[in-house]
């Protein structure tokens, strides 16, 4: 499609490395900044308040973006800022935002070093659609501004607070009742949840951690039905929509008995 | 690390070939073959009762392959014959499985165009795990022989009975009772549903197709929770998720009650 508006100013080499060097772990933690692609992403996260370093938007996204900092760009130069193959009217660099002291209240979700970024991207999701507004992350578990987490949790990044800590640490200072999920623990249907509680999801490959499981006050288990029984495991945000599901479906279920 | 047996002959251009093009969802469709890749799986596949072609092993896996159709092969060809960067002891083609009628009994999920492998192999496994021993999917959807979807299976691809039909055209003979999800049903922690069923997962995209959608007894959603109830969807899979677990654990439940 040929580009018949002015061509804006092409972007300097700078303004591409800032970019670029945003997919790396260690340049967001020394700047607190990191990148969200594609209209429909970033106006959410305008909208949830985070402050917007520099938006790069094309003509047909930029009417969107008042009283925002806006720099117009070309198609062209918005393909080379995107990691993506198809770029969706625009790239921004947000600030990281400054966290508030954590609300001991409802359920609250822990990850014990998730390692995929896919998984902690859908599992936010799952967080944002469950109203849970907590997700703690001990400090090995992948960043959640890693640009493929930011992808995979679809704006829902925008309305979950995440927080990095040491969770073993965290867990034992922390009032509320501790479940870990694991493959030799309670029932998960034959279980009773408090109103308030920490649920946390392990590893992976490795599930929960020791430091973490010594200070549990329960252990359940997502039981295997059939015949064969011989699945090995369940994908751990499958685990973790399950869980939460059952925790949140009951409440429902309890109010209209 | 040195191989220290005495190397196996060198694999034809043909073998290559023929485990390559079998990446081809027309080669699978006009063979009736398709790959599985590492020593698990490959015997999972065995046990399952799957009639293997050729397995190409390395000398560490082949011990455990008596009276199988092997093939010795050295890491490099290993290496050659796999799509992975890891390859993992052995490279299989085995033959697609010929379908019996489908049992009309117990709870049957079924798919109406899912594309992403990734989605369907993930439903594979929640199938495993949760004893659904029959997943229909529409004539659209991904194919289950997919190497993308038989690694994300883990093996459970190997215990599922997956049938590609004309899924309207099915349910219009079928006997039980339909349900589909979508955004707009009835609340799923509040509906009762029979021992017998389908529930239809849709297109990650679109949702359930209007042909499938007219012929459903009962539509159900997954309902929002929170203050903001912003989240735009849930990945298909984690949907299924929720949903089976829910028809499945109630049933736990009542039995305790």
């Amino acid at each position: 499609m040929p580009y018949n508006y002015p061509a804006p100013p092409m972007l300097s080499k700078n303004q591409l490395k800032q970019v670029q060097k945003l997919s790396l772990k260690k340049y967001r933690s020394e700047t607190g900044l990191f990148v969200v692609e594609g209209k429909k992403g970033i106006l959410e996260f305008v909208q949830a308040g985070y402050k917007a370093e520099v938006i790069y938007a094309t003509h047909t996204f930029s009417p969107a973006l008042s009283k925002q900092p806006l720099t117009l760009v070309s198609p062209e130069d918005l393909q080379r800022l995107s990691a993506l193959k198809h770029p969706d009217e625009g790239v921004a660099i947000f600030h990281q935002p400054r966290r508030k002291g954590i609300l001991q209240e409802g359920l609250i979700l822990a990850l014990d070093n998730i390692q995929d970024p896919g998984n902690l991207g859908t599992l936010i999701r799952l967080c944002d659609w469950f109203g849970i507004e907590t997700l703690l992350c001990s400090e090995q578990t992948v960043d959640c501004y890693n640009p493929k987490v930011v992808q995979a949790s679809m704006g829902s990044l925008s309305r979950v607070q995440v927080y990095y800590l040491p969770l073993a640490g965290f867990l034992v200072t922390c009032d509320l009742p501790v479940y870990v999920a694991t493959l030799e623990g309670e029932n998960l249907y034959t279980t009773t949840f408090p109103e308030d509680c920490v649920i946390v999801l392990g590893n992976e490959a490795n599930g929960i951690s020791p430091e973490v499981a010594a200070l549990a006050n329960g252990a359940i288990t997502i039981p295997r039905f059939g015949k064969l029984q011989q699945a090995e495991s369940l994908n751990v945000a499958m685990a973790g929509a399950i869980i939460v599901s059952q925790v949140k479906g009951k409440k429902i279920e309890k109010a209209i008995d």
